[in-house]
């Protein structure tokens, strides 16, 4: 940490933050400057709250400097981590296509949409059971007998299941019928959900809250890592900006950004990204151009009878056509990046 | 719901959006224009989905005209609720000071701040014993320890206390030691844990979201309300917007905009909505002078050494200044709205 | 400046680092901490670049420290500026009041409005003559003709006239007709512009960008000043948000940021910062409570037949009760402030 | 335009609002609902405000329902336009590579530049004269100095020159010495400048502003156009938003979105879109991905030492692996959008 003294700090303030600092038993470097002196802070173990000391008499600022997370973070592991999701990955080599209606409707429609999944070359299912919805007048979802629905699915056309936990009773069920717990955007940084993913033995899909910074998102997994379950995808959905073209400002940069310092997968979501039918797969073809390790894609069978989201879903033969389109460009991208990665590639 | 047309559509394509509407059981209104077709829809009792028309032939954009809440509404009830919390008031004449230390780190801590604020002539105690905190290794509160510590506060200093739940073992627990349910800005769409509260016989505190916009947050409480709790404060923390001189932007026209169309009391939060000590009095002013039912204060005996939030944290010197302060405003607001109410004074 | 490494920076690369401060002149103090080590910078005269140094092998982030303004600066000036318009002043005792319609539209509407404000015992008088319109089909303004008439105002009704130059030759108009020159916030960064008002003997009204920092703001008006005029006032008019229950988010916490680093002057615009009728005096009174120096206000004797923002404009009536309702408000305000100027009061 | 009545509005308020209508010339639709009456207005010619009606008794809100803009639109031309700059072309079949420094700083360092930027294959090279920059202590560009530089550039590199007019006087430069006129994001609204372009010779080169929503970018553009220049191109360049990772937030779902409204051409500005160099190249390969018609790229022959904007500029080597990267790419994209132009691909 580094605390700025203000232009107008007296000599004596200045040692009172330097005593202040060395009485919680950290080290202070006073460095007198032209117009005013700056302190920087070592020795700390623990991440300091720049709280301590912005309101000490002659403080300016306190700007904190070392990164918060810890198990996330490429310091930890050094290379990619690979999850396991029941017999598919993400992370590895190969893109990962995670495709499915928004939700779980029936078993004529699962079943519809599932054939069309398996026979595109995709590795996973999604489909909600318990559907977060902004008012309690719209479809909540089927419940449990949603995840029967999709625990066939798994059966009959050896997809892996990823689907949403909305509370904890939600993660008991997914253990019993799916293969990945998804967090949603609105329950990012519910921590209570968090650590009770953090102590399943099912890998977890982590979405991006709607405003979350990097580092809230990092420190999200952090949470469910600190529990001991180590098999975290980060999934960006796009955040909430001023734009009105979009549902969500999709944020591509967040794939170099995670890369930079996180051994963690990440996969992109353009459905919600953009919230748009006719955006989904131009931006699925960026989602992967930018680098990431693979895509999760809303497809129905009937769009426009969907009880949800359905102006973002794709139709069976549009999505044919992203999988496709998508496998064009991985197949340039994947060598690319293999002879350069990210973290070498793009620095002097 | 209104349906426009593209430029370019067909006749053939309007046809066939006013048969899906027909089917649908509603009634459809086309209105022909110089360049494009609008189909107007009445008849619905649900809230319709765009979803199901903007994909269809030749529409260019579904938009929704009725607004999706029903409990919170002046239609449903056209005077202000006034909420109680144990033997104090949220929404009726006085101006409601809900004030205490972000966190409860011990006994001494607390009854200092609530000697404070007792004397300060303040019913309502705020202190957090479940802290929601963004990274894991914070300080996460002192939990059912805190919440005693809390009750014990009530019983010495008859204080009502707010406190936060960040799930449904939270509630359980405030049922037995507090007085009202605080829902935090990060749990604000965890339909679980609103569920829950709308089950309970205590009042809820229902934050806004860091990015809710406002049928968000008001569809937020109609969740808590349409389980049977109509006792909900709505309560405005700031946003989170590109402005980096506060740690949100506090949004006070949502004052105004709340009064507009629900009959639910709002209070501010200055402390969580600048997040900073010098800045929070300001802002509690304005607060007052917009017209809040009331405020919440983060105020500590000794903010430097806060184990959470200490930056924002009033000591309790600033504390009794700032009471001094906004009840001089309040008593200047009060009879203006008494004479005008907002409903009425500003419309023409 | 501080330059932080990466945890696995070498030795050799801080050396490098250390070398390149040392190299442009100034003092390198390295820090070694247990994980990283980060190198403050003093010694320099100009803001440095954090450029130099980012993709320096080794460099994690490169964090500024100071401050880049100077003129605006309390360090500069400890006094709060006032500002002379006409024979009105900005940011003395008394509350100014700048009000008057969105556009000029003709004599009789400008004067009809002129009475009222000049009755209401307001000194400064608003109006465009070039609007800046988002489209071009919209109405532009009157141009000179509009200004003529405000020339006239001035004239009639003693008022001193506010008004919006677009470009340079908007400023010589001004110059004729006019006593401030109001900068629009699309205009905020027109470099040329505001370099052509710091060569004007009339004060500057610089709104604040509709996504502007508080620092851009402030070095904006730090670009009008180095040219030697020091008449400026700034203007709060709310920034854009993903809110969208008002045209833009009044962020009121501006006031007390700007007064915490500059003599400037502050007024707020309740209007553009809302869009809403029904929300401008509640708005304008949270305005003043905060403490801005003024308020800049519409107010149209037909609202409902404005060219030009005529949804947010005030009626005559609505505008009378707006000055009685705010001038309550700084009666109780300007005591406070007297007693406890913000610089004191919210500090330990 | 939609007028929607309040839940208790009158018989005779609805009636009042058609009698508006009418009176103005236009023909109302009223459509009585369950629980509220809409108003459809048809037959007006130009583009209505919502002003004018939402202030009338018994209004709810008017919502607007034709687009505002004619000359950029599909309607106006249905294929898209392929613009001429020099002797090469934005949006035709090849992608359109914009390279150079953010500032020109010197004879040596354009020259280094242009050399390898025209060794690429890249036909277009960029530089500033004249730099908006925040700070006025910042480097402010050489001027016409700078210019001549570029116009050395031209002759013996043969590559056309973008630079950015920052007044109608840096035009009129611009006219003499380069081939295409960049507004830039601070100036997108500045509309005197924005008519000047429109009545020059010279392709314009559009940013889009920090904030700007899609309907404000397009009306730029109408501004430009409405004179008479149709030769317009479009940048996205990253919008503010609260992330900060990034220095702005790349939205590439603009340029679908502007396809589907637009024959307009669209770049991308990887650098200004993260202001990071790692993140160049992804974002890069992101924009080519979405269906972009060109790039334009901060290069600079000695990064570290750039005097403005290096921390996003690339190397020369890293520039040349961009190069042969998005060439991949866009060989893998233009034939599928050959196929599918995005107008028909993703609609049902």
């Amino acid at each position: 940490m580094l605390i700025v003294m203000k232009a107008d700090a007296t000599e004596s303030e200045s040692r009172g933050v330097v005593r202040v600092i060395q009485d919680l038993g950290y080290r202070a470097h006073p460095m007198p400057g032209a117009t005013r002196t700056a302190i920087g802070i070592t020795g700390n173990q623990v991440v300091l709250d720049t709280t301590h000391f912005e309101n000490l008499p002659g403080v300016a600022e306190a700007i904190r400097v070392s990164k918060p997370y810890k198990l996330i973070s490429l310091d930890m592991r050094p290379e990619k981590t690979i999850v396991q999701v029941g017999n598919a990955t993400i992370g590895g080599d190969e893109l990962a296509i995670i495709a499915g209606p928004c939700a779980i409707e029936s078993r004529e429609q699962a079943f519809a949409v599932a054939e069309a999944v398996a026979r595109s070359g995709a590795r996973l299912f999604r489909g909600g059971a318990f559907k977060p919805r902004t008012s309690p007048y719209a479809f909540q979802g089927l419940g449990e007998e949603g995840l029967k629905i999709l625990s066939e699915v798994r059966e009959i056309y050896d997809l892996n299941i990823v689907t949403e936990a909305l509370d904890e009773y939600g993660v008991d069920l997914i253990e019993r019928y799916g293969d990945m717990i998804q967090i949603g955007a609105r329950n990012m940084q519910n921590f209570s959900l968090l650590r009770r993913a953090g102590r399943s033995h099912l890998p977890v899909l982590l979405k991006r809250g709607l405003s979350a910074t990097l580092d809230e998102w990092l420190l999200a997994a952090e949470y469910i890592m600190i529990e001991g379950n180590y098999q975290v995808v980060l999934c960006e959905r796009g955040v909430r900006t001023f734009a009105q073209h979009t549902r969500n400002t999709l944020d591509l940069a967040a794939v170099p950004a995670v890369r930079q310092v996180s051994h963690l997968p990440v996969v992109i979501d353009p459905s919600h990204g953009t919230g748009k039918n006719y955006m989904v797969t131009p931006l699925a073809l960026a989602g992967v151009a930018v680098g990431a390790d693979g895509l999760i894609i809303e497809v129905h069978n009937q769009p426009e009878r969907a009880l949800s989201d359905g102006a973002q879903s794709l139709t069976l033969e549009q999505y044919n056509q992203l999988v496709y389109e998508v496998k064009s460009i991985h197949r340039v991208i994947a060598p690319l990046s293999d002879v350069f990665s990210p973290a070498l590639a793009y620095q002097i």
